[in-house]
């Protein structure tokens, strides 16, 4: 099986390019999610996941279930915080308020706490929160892929760990897991929510997530029952316990094809140490960051210990929209994307390098996106040189030229 | 590409067996769903569900969500019914209750309304609660998968429209979009929900949806907020109107592959006329209830008018439980799959015909579902007689062959 490519290579945060393994895994015969070999295969994911995720309590458990990442959202605001409890949400983007704002519809009494665009939260006011309210849970995107803000998780895990030890500890590692070091036992995480298509390399439609014996404990002795049906922890924690053992159970028919996408992806994932992959995750955006840096371009990440390892924010010239600048990047054939934000992403733009692009040299993914990115750059600002000097010609010359 | 299969075929009531051209969609490059590529291919989805579901009115929408069909349920529990308002749920069988568990999870007020196992609930009976309670909603499943009984829908049409037009008219359409005729706007259908895996032909991993513009407004203007995220119709309301123009729209990341196979499967399907397809499963599903029939079993669905066509669910032979007869089919090179119910789950299987399987003559599915239906019931037969003849002879020679 030949796969004959038409398309731009895409360096977004996500989705982002796919292992040609991966990508045949895809187009897997059908088969019934009741039969043994489909077990076998979701059995192997799950299992797999634990080592990715750097979960080593076997109590812990790996879900993976139909829909996109903002699902994990939903079964965070549903299963583990019951309404009016409170809950601390670090903001340092658009994804970060998404969360809050699903949880607050769950009833969770939401305190957001944002950071200043482009800096991650001061630990010091975290730690005041901390020890003003008593928080069910404290969340926080390890990366957040709309300003490509990182927060480091280990110095929180620290805090919490001092100053308020019952508080669940929630991550969004929807842009972190597979391309940052997360590690979910060495640094006491309860929860974290993740999706399939971002550094993990499959395509989009996996809700996954891992889970603490303490948070599946919260779920399961909750007194408000879970408001939701799909996103109901006591009715997949069985099916996924089943599957792990490869026996079947039944709540809802899971996405068959990108679970096995996923087992091809996590199965080259772990043959190389992931400290490995980590390595690689750091080189790809060491190389974009300088190319940033040489176009005489910022980051939206202020310091160098918040800018993320599997995408790039950065500040276009004056003058230049993230709209222009992404179909010129088109023309030449890479996608990027614009930025999100409310009144600064057209101000922005995008360079994801996660995934199989940023560990597959061969693919020569990041080379070629940091070659469109300076040639769309340095065309613009040629273009703007000589429209500034023809302007400044046409200032000068006006009234002469007026009246050819 | 050339796919290799390995597997055995797939006869069960869904997943499905799949077009070769739409398992190749799944195989689709990675691409941005923010980009002009991606946005016509949604954009050409969401119209063709008008022309699959019938739908004539541009005012009803189609939804495209990454999540499985049981999804669509939490979709109707937390837009189109408030906390306490009645619900009257037609019960035939496993997916009914589990729809009408689902609602009272979203606080709905459910009337459970069950027909004996085998059978449709009769009209007089539900004109009777219609005309004692005000129902803000109908919810019947027009196929149930468990039991394979098809609920007609004209009569409950023409009933609502009767006695009770202010109620919404909610069909569960899983197992039976693209196999059953199913008429959205000349039925007076308010909301349809189904997945992707079934009669569509499509791996599993989308909830699709249709909703009639009252639907739409009853949403809109609830007086309780949705109590979910990811299920928010006001929500995803914009994104598919944004899409369905072509444009990008963001508010979870859309399972990309599988929606272009669901339009490869939506271009092929549509292809042809509808009717030639529902022709075509009823066509199928005569040859399998007929070789049912020869081989001296009987349906669950006990009248020819609620036996749906795109699943027979079959009384296994006394003594042959369904998890023996469907590993002696699985080693002949067919899945079916086993029964959904408390009690009589072991005592009967389930032979899918549905999509590709049931269009496609020249895949040969039915011709050898059927071959591997007959071996397998003869075989168990013939060991039956054997083994009744043996124990026969057991019984009157017993002492003698004891004493050997």
């Amino acid at each position: 099986m030949e796969l004959v490519r038409t398309t731009p290579i895409l360096l977004a945060p996500g989705p982002t390019e796919i292992d040609p393994r991966v990508l045949k895994s895809m187009a897997t015969f059908a088969e019934s999610h009741f039969a043994q070999p489909f077990c076998n295969t979701f059995g192997d994911v799950l299992t797999m996941l634990r080592v990715l995720f750097q979960s080593e309590d076997p109590n812990a458990q790996a879900f993976v279930i139909g829909g996109s990442g903002t699902l994990g959202w939903d079964f965070v605001g549903t299963n583990f915080i019951e309404p009016g409890e409170a809950v601390l949400c670090l903001s340092t983007g658009y994804f970060s308020d998404g969360f809050e704002m699903c949880l607050s519809t769950y009833g969770a009494r939401t305190t957001r706490m944002a950071a200043p665009i482009g800096t991650a939260p001061d630990l010091s006011v975290i730690e005041e929160a901390l020890r003003t309210v008593r928080y069910k849970a404290l969340v926080v995107a390890h990366v957040d892929t709309s300003t490509g803000v990182l927060t480091p998780l280990k110095p929180i895990s620290d805090l919490l760990k001092r100053v308020s030890p019952d508080t669940l500890f929630v991550v969004d590692g929807v842009a972190s897991v597979a391309s940052e070091d997360l590690q979910f036992t060495a640094w006491g995480i309860d929860v974290v929510v993740t999706g399939s298509q971002k550094a993990i390399g499959c395509p989009p439609g996996l809700s996954i997530l891992m889970v603490s014996p303490r948070a599946l404990h919260v779920a399961n002795t909750r007194k408000a029952p879970p408001s939701t049906w799909y996103a109901s922890l006591v009715r997949w924690l069985p099916i996924m316990q089943n599957y792990e053992k490869k026996e079947s159970s039944y709540f809802a028919t899971p996405p068959t094809q990108i679970v096995h996408a996923l087992r091809t992806s996590l199965l080259v994932m772990l043959s190389r140490p992931l400290e490995e992959r980590f390595q690689a995750h750091r080189e790809a955006s060491a190389r974009v960051k300088a190319a940033i840096r040489e176009l005489g371009l910022t980051q939206v990440a202020r310091k160098e210990e918040h800018q993320a390892n599997g995408v790039t924010a950065f500040w276009l010239p004056d003058g230049l929209t993230s709209k222009d600048f992404l179909s010129r990047a088109a023309a030449k054939g890479i996608t990027f994307v614009g930025g999100m934000h409310k009144e600064l992403g057209h101000k922005y733009a995008r360079f994801g390098h996660m995934g199989y692009s940023a560990v597959s040299e061969d693919a020569g993914h990041i080379d070629k996106g940091i070659q469109v990115l300076r040639e769309v750059i340095m065309e613009y600002y040629s273009e703007r040189a000589n429209d500034s000097a023809s302007r400044y010609e046409a200032t000068f010359t006006g009234p002469v030229r007026a009246s050819l």
